[in-house]
């Protein structure tokens, strides 16, 4: 351990204070604060005695307690230094923490901005929120900015900090059906989310591959569709997993994806499922006629009674066990071929019916139920846009519905606010982080050629956290009021080739691009893209998640980030710009 | 714990038997051996007092030991499950060892054969060998068919193995320099690597971003190279790494990679690196005056007296520390640019001289003394196939030269062997782990355009397991004769993107189709490419290795595994071959 004279001569700082860089902030906190003040580059101890004072809350007292151990023992010892004045004769011994209502939920679009102050001369650093949400951000900064080796740790001072996000829903998308996944794994998830300030865990739980949601009414789609008794999630686990993300500012939205993607509710329920158990791809038939857009066949039959029966009763047991308003039903990749395998859809499309009459039958009979369950309805964009089968807006009432898009990059966020929708924007173009390690399927003849290895991948290539990074949710949009409904996006992990040994490498630190990107942005003060800047600022953060346990993958050599500037395409590129 | 009767009852064996399938053999070894008969499918229990018996060995004996424990404690449990008949009336009691010649040593080319036979009656099983080393392999097949949850362990009955290698060098390489990686994470490598009975570790250890090698001779190398005194490999390190290597049968080729990629070494000894620390791509250069081909510059001094005091000293403790006989001395990418930084060199040029002269000194005062340490020199192709600088043949004596090729796919494989070098295939379109994930150059201009996220990597895209398993180191060669001078191959994992948060799933389980292919080839008895068989069987596979504590990343949802055939691109594509 250092005496403290020693560890005062050899304070240093982590910096990013180069030529080339003179206007990055030296102080490397990730999502970048909209505003950051810290004039006079000082530093101040910690005391060992320091405390946070914070009004009592359900969740937020967790977060508090959390954080303050975090501080404590995180002893982050920072990977570029550089010399910072240590503000002598006092210690910072407290956080004084100020929610102006302690009643906002978790909520989209609760108010998340805070202030965070620590002034010089004053032993006590303050912070400011409207809502305990925001004052979990502003934990999470006042986090991100202490260093040191306890007891010796040290922060900013005369520093001042005002922060809010660009937008209100900011999530990851996990799918825990065609690859299992953990409790654990989930929480860790949702802990990394949350330093990253996210909100929002997509949990798309269900699909053709595996059921694994333990439902109290319906127990025997898990008993059956699951890929096993130690592959589930019980009530329990749900509950865990929920109060969680509450105690982390995370929202856990969950997906029931209905009425395509439902081979595995075959299982218990073959009645209700149509071309359950069939190959996908039927010899000898085109794209256009096959059974599911991937491997694992099954559609729920709109035509059966006993379907809604069923849908209905995994609708009430997800809203008990899910407190978050919006309801995600799905409603992507309805394939016709499939429908038509069963002799009564067959015999309603002879007689005159379409294939849109039978979703927007299954819609009508699902949506206002979820509504009556005071929940905002999610699905994809097929719902609407989808070339074959799709509603009419008129069964989608824009007051209860968010569309959710992944097809054609900015084109289909247009077509969606135009229509009016509130949208999510998840383009696979951009944000799905399963892409780019090859195809899944067994025997593709497009490996019979040595070296046609890239293929295989529908959405390929890697989405680079700089194609995240820079990618403009809002592009092409023609005013503030078809921007207004562009409620924020997510990234998405698809499991077909993903499982828990490369969750948190798939996610990080590539989800952190899509964080910073919807909290503050991706611009500089001159609205210049600003992914150059951000390249050593997201290194220092990756290497800081991997000491909180977090496996994010590296994304240049330790050298980069030892030599600044160095590991650039261009020399003097920033000056450039 | 189940009852023994329950046990057999129940008792299931792991198959891939399906209309589809049934050319695969029912049990699951990867590498699939050469030659496996068992044609009655019948299991026997694993006598609780099972033993093996060996001749004792330095090496052999600890592998024994660790395959013993292994044995008795994986509790494998197959993913696909089949009944197959258990013999009763006695178990299997031992399991015992030949080996014709214990004092083989592990160096390329020696005989890895066995034979493996476990008769019907009989209560021992054979495992015979010419080498300890290639009894190891056959141990290895041993461990893979056994199934079951101790003590109620079987395994197939009846059952004839005759197994060799089609090619002697079965690498992985694993740069060490770029990103530091810790002793333990090397360990579970070799450990995976033997499991896929790949044999070469090619240790990339040192190169412009750091120098992690502690030499006696040269310790300032690593104290002022190294990324820090505790990203380091001490004697004792390096020593336990080569001892676990022999117990693996695996051997640790080290590669200390000069006269280029040594910007490193200038940390210790600025005298004898040209152009060190200076951006790589000079501001209004074009590409062909770079200094170097990525961020790190530095190359080795030719006309330095200095350089050949520090090299020899190098060369002299690696010797010592790897009794490897082949030695990696690198020899790629040395760039005009940064050897025209230094002035003596330039008026080395101006007076007539040729870069070209310079490398030929520098082989010619280093090469010799590589081998007078009786050791053969592996350098990278570029030594004689660069278009700027290149060393005339006679300079690399056949007899103690092999090149490594890693462009240019087939081609340059044959431009090495017709000019009668022996050559270690890592064909970087094929071969190169590291690649499509994006660049990580910082600031790189091609990002400016969303949506350009692909670019960056210059070896994109990323190579799936199949373009690796379909590759034919061989193709093109003309004759049996060129054929011979293929020693094997390497998959390459680069470590610009890489450290150990994703060291297991970069490697697994793409180095094992590399392993498969290598060792019984990527075709069927009909000569047919059987990546489409393959990949249930690798899928298995990857779960076991998962099991066993690497963790490889998923190439398939776990519905695939479960429902056999139905994942594939098309119905009954294996029958169409």
């Amino acid at each position: 351990m250092l005496s403290l004279s020693k560890f005062h001569m050899i304070l240093f700082f982590m910096s990013l204070v180069s030529p080339n860089l003179s206007n990055a902030i030296p102080i490397n906190i990730w999502p970048k604060p909209r505003l950051l003040s810290w004039p006079q580059h000082k530093a101040i101890a910690l005391s060992p005695y320091f405390t946070i004072l914070s009004p009592q809350h359900q969740y937020f007292s967790a977060s508090v307690s959390r954080y303050h151990n975090l501080i404590r023992s995180e002893n982050h010892s920072p990977l570029i230094t550089h010399p910072v004045k240590l503000t002598k004769g006092y210690t910072l011994s407290s956080l004084v923490i100020n929610v102006t209502d302690l009643s906002l939920p978790l909520h989209h679009g609760v108010n998340e901005s805070y202030t965070l102050s620590i002034p010089i001369g004053s032993i006590s650093a303050h912070l400011s929120a409207h809502s305990v949400w925001g004052a979990m951000r502003g934990l999470e900064t006042f986090s991100q900015m202490v260093w040191g080796r306890s007891p010796h740790l040290c922060l900013p001072v005369g520093i001042h900090i005002q922060d809010s996000p660009l937008f209100g829903h900011r999530g990851v998308l996990l799918d825990t059906s065609r690859n299992y996944y953990g409790v654990d794994d989930i929480m860790r998830t949702i802990k990394a989310m949350s330093a990253n300030k996210l909100n929002v865990f997509h949990w798309h739980i269900t699909d053709s591959h595996s059921f694994p949601l333990v439902l109290p009414s319906e127990p025997s789609l898990a008993a059956k569709g699951a890929y096993g008794p130690d592959m589930v999630y019980t009530p329990e686990d749900v509950s865990k997993i929920v109060q969680f993300g509450f105690e982390h500012g995370v929202r856990v939205l969950p997906e029931i994806d209905t009425p395509g993607h439902t081979g595995s509710w075959g299982e218990a329920y073959p009645d209700i499922v149509t071309c359950g158990n069939m190959f996908w791809l039927p010899a000898g038939k085109s794209w256009s006629e096959r059974l599911a857009s991937e491997p694992g066949t099954g559609q729920l039959n709109p035509l059966t009674p006993k379907t809604y029966e069923v849908v209905r009763n995994v609708i009430r047991d997800v809203v008990k066990q899910f407190p978050e308003p919006f309801f995600h039903g799905g409603a992507d990749e309805v394939v016709p071929g499939c429908w038509k395998t069963d002799p009564a859809i067959s015999s309603f499309l002879s007689s005159g019916g379409t294939l849109s009459q039978l979703l927007e039958k299954y819609i009508n009979s699902t949506l206002p139920y979820i509504v009556s369950q005071n929940r905002t309805v999610v699905y994809w964009e097929d719902v609407l846009l989808d070339a074959q089968i799709k509603a009419d807006p008129s069964v989608l009432p824009k007051e209860h519905t968010i569309l959710q898009t992944w097809n054609n990059g900015p084109e289909n966020t247009k077509r969606i606010v135009a229509a009016g929708y509130r949208v999510i924007v998840s383009s696979s173009e951009f944000y799905y982080l399963d892409c780019g390690h090859g195809g899944f399927l067994g025997n593709d003849s497009q490996y019979d050629q040595q070296g046609r290895g890239g293929g295989g991948s529908w959405c390929a290539p890697f989405k680079t956290w700089q194609s995240i990074y820079n990618y403009d949710i809002t592009d092409g949009l023609v005013d503030e009021e078809e921007r207004k409904l562009v409620l924020g996006g997510e990234v998405a992990l698809w499991s077909e080739q993903a499982d828990s040994t490369v969750l948190d490498s798939r996610l990080w630190p590539r989800a952190s691009a899509l964080a910073e990107s919807l909290w503050s942005g991706n611009r500089d003060e001159r609205g210049v893209k600003r992914y150059g800047e951000a390249v050593d600022r997201l290194n220092l953060w990756r290497y800081r998640m991997v000491k909180r346990g977090i496996g994010a993958e590296p994304i240049q050599p330790l050298w980069c980030l030892r030599n600044p500037g160095m590991c650039n395409a261009a020399q003097d590129a920033l000056e450039d710009q």
